[in-house]
């Protein structure tokens, strides 16, 4: 039967391409207010798509925010159910005059699509629609019961769908949740990941000063609130990477000894990694630590943004009054969000400098995750993907977080597939994000695959 | 004579307070390209009130950015010439929500004109203007030789004046100069202001990734432009405020015992300083040195702005690949700037975080000055000053910079008389900036008087 699939998918690559095309044209961007008649937008797009492709009791499902949607199809009594999650919301496009064709018309290139939005998430969320499109054009009906929630504030924290899962557990029983939101290890091989980052972010102000002084008639005597917070923010890590922040590390966790020892395994170039996707003059971290370690495995405290005083054109010589700072954390397992804030907040407070004052504001807390390869959907899961792909499948962890995989585990008791079809230089959150073409048709193929097998059972 | 000069200022009050409002109007911003047009229409009011008060061979001299305006009156031979400078241009109003009331419209409050310039120097120079105004009306003529030269750009750099007045020193020869742009020490306390720091106004660019990455994916491993600025300019200072950077201190030369002494009677309360101009928690700076020591005396490294990264509304995780800053260096008596640049730079280059590359970008750079108290034209300004606010005048520093003392000592070989009629409190370059309105016409019959005594001869 996967070869039917395989053939309509094949057979069908142009309209399935631009049915793609004009949901990554609405310009989404889940954090800047004035695109919210687009997040309306792509959520009806969403949901108009899960209709066309035979799902039932679709609902736009209004929240505190942005609208999430829902559909589910369940007439497979006796096999199981899958919750296909995704987000239609993305990051926004600035800088803008990085972009080589426009962020929002999506343009192929070297055997890639080219717009914000076309790997995280909406290229692989759409293939989950496609792949139903796809079985129920070719058998009538699917091979097991499907749940969809699709959110649209993925990229802001995404407090709505957190609360609507754990308002809405019996709604959304499920057996394996499936998330496409990830890369593949490298072009071409089969991955699933199987660990997860968490994440707070915050935002810091600090003021000094009760207003911008002359910096002449001041300087030498009066504190300044960029200084204030570049001197606070500094002291978050040594020179090396290593957070100072106390207790940080308190509760991480090492790797497993064979999950360490197969990520040696794994082709990994430094010398590439850095010429190639990160295109600094070097690398930083625990120097006692391999890149994917400290990527995957080890906690981090980064800086998004700061921004005080005066940076227009020419000169002006103001102590500024104001400063703010975008910050988080990337959490590994077991490491508690909440007391990662504590021992945050107790730091600040002991390292403000002298004349400012610091407020701290979090934003949004997500633990990190691991998740067991011996599940019988993941093992199904590596199948299909190793099937279609032509190549056993790598079980890894991404550096990156998915909120909402720890509300299936916390709220639903189940485990998921991180099946994701991006590839490390997609540029996710940068200027000229692109999703592979190859990947979306062979993504959609490996999804029906996988929906076949796990409902034909052990 | 000079009662003759006092009486036509307080019966002309009015007119004299509406002309400065109306100079005050225009916004000439010098640092906003999109402010040229006021710029030409400042210096365009400025000749027409040089050509009103009865000066001749009125100039608007084109330079490579904003004009000069030049003025002479030269028609008392055997008298001595003082050389009148001021400018015209204003630093930008921002943040514009925190004025009271707008800042191009001049509005009379408590006693003060309320305005951007009004104090810093619209308020100031326009008071030259009026003086010789005054003695034209009532003595007919001016009883020494008077030349103006205005400028446009003393808050971007004043690059064209200080190529002007290199080039053209016979033209501007003189016995001494006389600039009213600093403050008096306190209320009605008359000031003579002997010595000013030098400054250098650089721009500190960082580079990280070729991009920006996402934190998740790079988190850990990836250099952070932010962080890499951050890290370097918090090593500028310790947290006493002692400047770290190798040699800034090596000219530096302690004030001489006496002017140190004269110091410590001026009255100063540090909390009043505190509490009434800085608003902030503390006074920072170095420990075993008086406020006016730290203000006046001593060198400063201050960071004016910041920006990098993603500091809109709500949360985006990226590790930013660039990140800017503004930073000055005021300098005090005998540190040259070219070594403190050199030195800066050398810095720079050994501290240099690990994946970062830092470009720096001198703006401007002028050195600290002092004027020897026993000058004639200082003694004989001290004395019309003293008895015109009726108490003797103090002599002190000020932390701030005017180059263009610095080019009349080099070039036409002159000291001048720092005659200022601010106040601490006038908020220059924040918001809210104000003049006195009495220190405007007590300035005017100030600078008339000193004008008849220089005259006199002694």
């Amino acid at each position: 039967m996967s070869a039917a699939t395989d053939a309509f998918v094949s057979q069908n690559r142009d309209r399935l391409l631009n049915e793609l095309k004009e949901f990554i044209r609405i310009p989404s961007i889940s954090t800047l207010p004035e695109h919210r008649p687009d997040i309306d937008r792509a959520a009806s797009f969403v949901a108009d798509s899960l209709a066309r492709a035979g799902m039932e009791h679709i609902e736009v499902i209004p929240t505190d925010k942005h609208p999430l949607v829902y559909a589910d199809w369940m007439h497979a009594p006796g096999k199981p159910t899958v919750l296909c999650y995704g987000h239609y919301d993305v990051q926004p496009a600035d800088p803008l005059e990085l972009w080589t064709s426009p962020p929002f018309e999506p343009t192929e290139r070297n055997g890639n699509l080219y717009a914000r939005g076309t790997a995280d998430d909406k290229g692989q969320m759409y293939m989950h629609i496609k792949a139903i499109e796809a079985l129920r054009a070719v058998n009538g009906k699917l091979p097991l019961n499907v749940k969809f929630l699709i959110e649209g504030e993925e990229e802001v924290g995404g407090a709505s769908i957190a609360r609507y899962i754990a308002e809405h557990a019996d709604k959304l029983r499920a057996d394996v949740a499936l998330v496409s939101d990830t890369a593949m290890y490298a072009e071409g091989m089969p991955t699933l990941c199987i660990g997860l980052r968490g994440l707070i972010y915050a935002e810091i102000e600090a003021s000094g000063p009760m207003r911008d002084l002359h910096s002449g008639l001041y300087g030498g005597a009066a504190p300044n609130a960029v200084s204030g917070l570049i001197e606070l923010l500094a002291k978050a890590k040594d020179d090396r990477g290593v957070i100072q922040i106390p207790g940080i590390y308190d509760a991480v966790e090492e790797p497993a000894p064979a999950e360490r020892e197969s990520w040696s395994h794994l082709p990994f170039s430094e010398a590439d990694f850095l010429a190639r996707e990160v295109g600094s003059g070097a690398l930083i971290g625990e120097p006692d630590r391999s890149v994917l370690e400290r990527v995957w495995s080890r906690p981090t405290f980064e800086v998004h943004g700061i921004a005080g005083g005066f940076t227009g054109a020419g000169s002006k010589t103001v102590i500024p009054a104001q400063a703010v700072a975008k910050v988080s954390f990337r959490l590994v397992p077991r490491q508690d969000p909440e007391k990662v804030i504590a021992a945050f907040r107790d730091w600040v407070r002991g390292n403000t400098p002298q004349g400012i004052q610091i407020s701290v504001r979090i934003l949004n807390a997500s633990p990190g995750l691991v998740v067991n390869p011996e599940h019988p959907a993941i093992r199904v899961a590596a199948q299909a993907f190793g099937e279609v792909f032509g190549k056993p499948t790598v079980f890894i962890r991404s550096g990156g977080s998915i909120p909402v995989v720890g509300d299936f585990a916390a709220h639903l008791g189940i485990p998921t597939v991180l099946m994701g079809f991006g590839l490390p230089d997609d540029g996710l959150h940068s200027p000229n994000e692109k999703y592979k073409l190859e990947n979306y048709y062979k993504g959609i193929m490996t999804i029906a695959h996988f929906f076949e097998q796990y409902g034909a059972g052990p």
